[in-house]
């Protein structure tokens, strides 16, 4: 049996990622591929008891250097318990957000910077990346509507930060797409679900291609 | 006002080392020292809701790096919040374990290695380094014996490994005061809690002279 694929989806809030994500998995199930649809930070439920403290901190919020630790654990408790266990199986992966968030939200927004993002998601994930990563970007104006609507204005420790953090997040996104395009694809987020559903599923057939 | 003085407590399991930290604590307050006395993993809320996910983890375990990430959040949210605040006030911290253990379970027990364990701090608490380390040694059968009267028989997720494991803590504590004299004090766990105190103070005396 060969391995399966691993696909992420990446983008600042409100840019649809989750239903992205649901919408694949269930493509891709229609196709008979056997899918694992899962999210970060979580996804086991050691991962999902640390995503507890992060989204919802016990003290006075976490340092940039804690919250990047904290995020490289529930990482490396979904790489080992779920992710590679599932690709060993031939099952292909869709993940709701992986490394590089971490990498655009605390490496880049929280100033903490790429490389020690990256030392300890090799320390704790053996340095594990996607097939594709699918960064997902919309007008400021577009994202703003979509989130009073699904939030009604309530965010956790991490949505709730800055406009320009979240800028800043945006941006770094939208450069890890354009200084690798081998491992990224940058989607336009804009319109229906069904229309950046349709995009999503043309950026990942080569993907298809390959396996068939 | 001149910084405080940082002494962290080390050693396996049932050597002493919480009853050791709150008489030392004590005895600096008689002499008129402000002193913060705390543990690892915890200290701070933060810390300890990390603490309450490694002491019992929700999943099936912890790998040893997710392991090894965990302590590295806990300590840098307890040097952030509270220990290097408690030092620049210019208080005194006794600290019941720290980095050395993450050295000695995770890195010599757990087979993670030295680096990764001080690469992990570095990141997380910028290498902070006690200003001396007192490693608490007793015989193995002494031991045994306090442990079961201590708690029943009843252990932790990481007190309740196995024997080797505990055993190759041990070795490296040891290892660790003989390759770094200056920075360690092999302190003899034999006989009372009040003989046991009488050798903590005479290996501080260095540090008495000289903040008086």
């Amino acid at each position: 049996m060969t391995s399966g694929r691993f696909i992420a989806f990446e983008g600042g809030e409100g840019m649809g990622k989750s239903t992205q994500a649901r919408m694949l998995a269930d493509a891709l199930e229609a196709r008979g591929v056997s899918t694992c649809l899962t999210r970060e930070p979580g996804g086991t439920s050691g991962a999902e008891a640390i995503r507890g403290l992060l989204l919802d901190p016990p003290g006075e919020g976490w340092t940039k250097e804690a919250e990047a630790l904290l995020f490289a654990a529930a990482r490396a408790d979904h790489v080992a318990r779920l992710i590679r266990p599932a690709l060993e199986e031939g099952r292909w992966v869709v993940c709701d957000r992986f490394l590089d968030s971490s990498r655009a939200y605390q490496g880049a927004g929280g100033g903490l910077g790429d490389k020690t993002v990256r030392e300890l998601h090799a320390i704790g994930s053996d340095g594990l990346l996607p097939d594709i990563t699918l960064v997902i970007d919309a007008e400021a104006a577009e994202v703003d509507r979509r989130l009073t609507e699904r939030d009604g204005g309530f965010s956790d420790a991490i949505g709730g930060r800055a406009a320009e953090y979240h800028a800043s997040v945006n941006a770094a996104f939208r450069d890890f797409a354009v200084k690798e395009p081998d491992r990224f694809a940058l989607i336009d987020g804009s319109g229906s679900m069904e229309d950046v559903h349709a995009r999503v599923l043309h950026a990942l057939s080569p993907l298809f291609v390959e396996s068939h």
